[in-house]
């Protein structure tokens, strides 16, 4: 796995769990998942991402960074790559997505490159004066995404992107967040989990309800949407479709990623088989689990670090005490305002009362 | 944590989810628990175990072997031990077992110490004819256990035994084994998951049931007797107690184990708190995790090592696609007959279904 973060970390449990051999290429010696590095290097150098893929069977990441000139000279070696470059090639730039998502028929905001501020003033123009604008790459957690009513409020990013188009969307008035995940094996065989709403705060997942309430057939939809998208960008392991639900009842697709995503993390303690586990079965060509739920109803909240700096086991004692049936996840991460640190699950049978279980938790590890 | 078998492996899960940093003693580079190993050496020899004590906050055990030289040593460095010298002395040596089940008053069959043949003729004399005889020390899945009826059948453990006693027990016709497991903290929270039956074959834990099915009174007494067992011989972490249902509906204590246990197993995938994570939690001295089953029923499977020598993920392809909601686990060990190499879970709302698929997905293992 190349990319050392949280997401490597908590694949390690379902890799001891089924005797699997998960070597991790981080980029600093104190990652998330330094239990299981093996190299510790920049995954942006050819040289050390080959000589890591020298020591595994197969490739796969925790993140969408991995520059296509390292895809490409991974690529030559013969080794898998999963998802492979072409797949990932989409997941990479916010332009390339949303052309190949309209190509391939999904739904998606209506959206324009735009290379200038003369550009975006045209397209807010065409959609009410407001719009959201985002750089093609790098951004994650809210970052690289601007609400946008004035063309010079991304004068920035246009001065310091060379010459390359911004992505302008139109601002979609939706009715909530919602995520569809769905793991598929280079044999084409394709699992679903249960659709889930997801609720952002300032750019960053806060909180996900699996399943999402009240979306009975918009379930059977986004799945087929996110079984559709998947194979036809050819997609291997865990692929996320980032939805909005529409005031009109539509679903349209805001972000895709191809990993383990924030938005399936409830999979661990609520499902049968976890993003996790699935993503290993999925990159190493094995049968899929079942993605079943476990409990009617599971809610993940997100711990953000705060300014007091302590770390998530440092409130163990007094939020264990008060909620013994609540799973804790910490990321081992120095804590920082704002920098997610963990998570927590709690499942049950009632929304509003597994919800408020999982609020009150998440409440001991605040400020 | 001193040894590295699976146990210490199974560790490592609900470790990494909780951001607690495992250290393992391992004895050989290759051990089950070679991730979380930081030493490789003898858990015999005191410098070594000292020296790894050095590096930890609180010393824990996979395994009863730990030599009470060793366990002084460590205790004299104020290092907290748990389960402490003094539970583990009770762990370590059959006789004294007896004779501290005995003093508290815990059900136990009969059984005296025997010097030699004479004694041992005695006992089978006022024991119609038959008994259990058992090695003090280092016995395990039925090694160091003999069912008896000659008094010579044991001369080369007593020529062995260099004048210590072996244990003779009354042989229990009993209806069926059970498993009571709790986990206590140092503070003395206690819980208690469900009363389990095992199936033991060639006196080595084959299958495992949770609950215990038409066992509601049974439940509850083996609830209060593992606690008070626990509480009277100050057990920290988890503490196994394995039982005898006798004929007449009554109950016996087998053996006692102060560490996470075969029988315990299915909670990784049952259970709101797995006997890894408790055990962890009770050793830190945090709060106890909340160990309600989290399906009505639960099987667990060893998986024995055969003659093929093939690995347990080897037939990962055809067991994953004809049973993708069992969860399997494997301890990385190579196989050999007889050998525990792994187990599976399956889960569901009847015991015969769901001990049909998981024998049925056993069987993919076998051979």
């Amino acid at each position: 796995m190349i990319g050392g973060g949280q997401l490597a970390r908590m694949m390690i449990p379902p890799a001891v769990e089924l005797g699997i051999s998960l070597s991790v290429l981080a980029e600093t010696a104190g990652s998330s998942a330094s239990l299981a590095a093996t190299t510790i290097g920049d995954y942006r150098d050819v040289d050390v991402v080959l000589a890591f893929a020298a020591e595994v069977d197969v490739i796969t990441f925790d993140h969408e960074h991995a520059p296509p000139t390292v895809l490409a000279a991974l690529a030559a070696t013969g080794i898998p790559i999963r998802p492979g470059p072409h797949a990932l090639a989409v997941a990479q730039d916010k332009v390339f997505m949303r052309e190949r998502l309209t190509q391939i028929g999904a739904p998606v905001p209506s959206w324009a490159r735009v290379s200038g501020p003369a550009e975006l003033a045209g397209f807010l123009a065409a959609h009410g004066g407001s719009a959201v604008v985002k750089t093609p790459r790098g951004g994650y957690d809210g970052k690289g995404v601007r609400v946008v009513r004035d063309p010079s409020a991304v004068d920035d990013w246009f001065a310091a992107s060379a010459g390359e188009a911004l992505l302008a969307e139109q601002f979609v008035p939706f009715r909530r967040e919602l995520a569809q995940l769905v793991a598929r094996r280079p044999s084409g065989e394709l699992a679903a989990w249960p659709l889930v709403e997801t609720v952002q705060e300032g750019g960053v997942c806060a909180e996900v309800f699996a399943p999402a309430p009240a979306a009975e057939t918009l379930a059977t939809r986004a799945r087929e949407l996110a079984a559709h998208i998947a194979e036809s960008l050819d997609v291997t392991g865990v692929l996320a479709v980032e939805l909005f639900e529409t005031e009109d009842g539509g679903l349209l697709v805001n972000e895709l990623a191809m990993r383990p995503h924030n938005t399936g993390h409830w999979s661990i303690d609520g499902a049968v088989t976890s993003q996790f586990e699935q993503h290993l079965r999925a990159v190493l060509d094995l049968p899929l689990g079942d993605p079943s739920p476990t409990a009617p109803v599971s809610v993940m909240v997100n711990i953000l670090g705060g300014p007091s700096g302590e770390r998530m086991p440092d409130r163990y004692g007094e939020a264990m005490a008060a909620h013994p049936e609540v799973k804790l996840h910490s990321y081992d991460k120095d804590s920082r305002p704002g920098r997610k640190v963990g998570h927590l699950t709690a499942t049950g049978d009632d929304l509003a009362e597994v919800l408020g279980r999982a609020r009150a938790a998440a409440e001991f590890f605040k400020g």
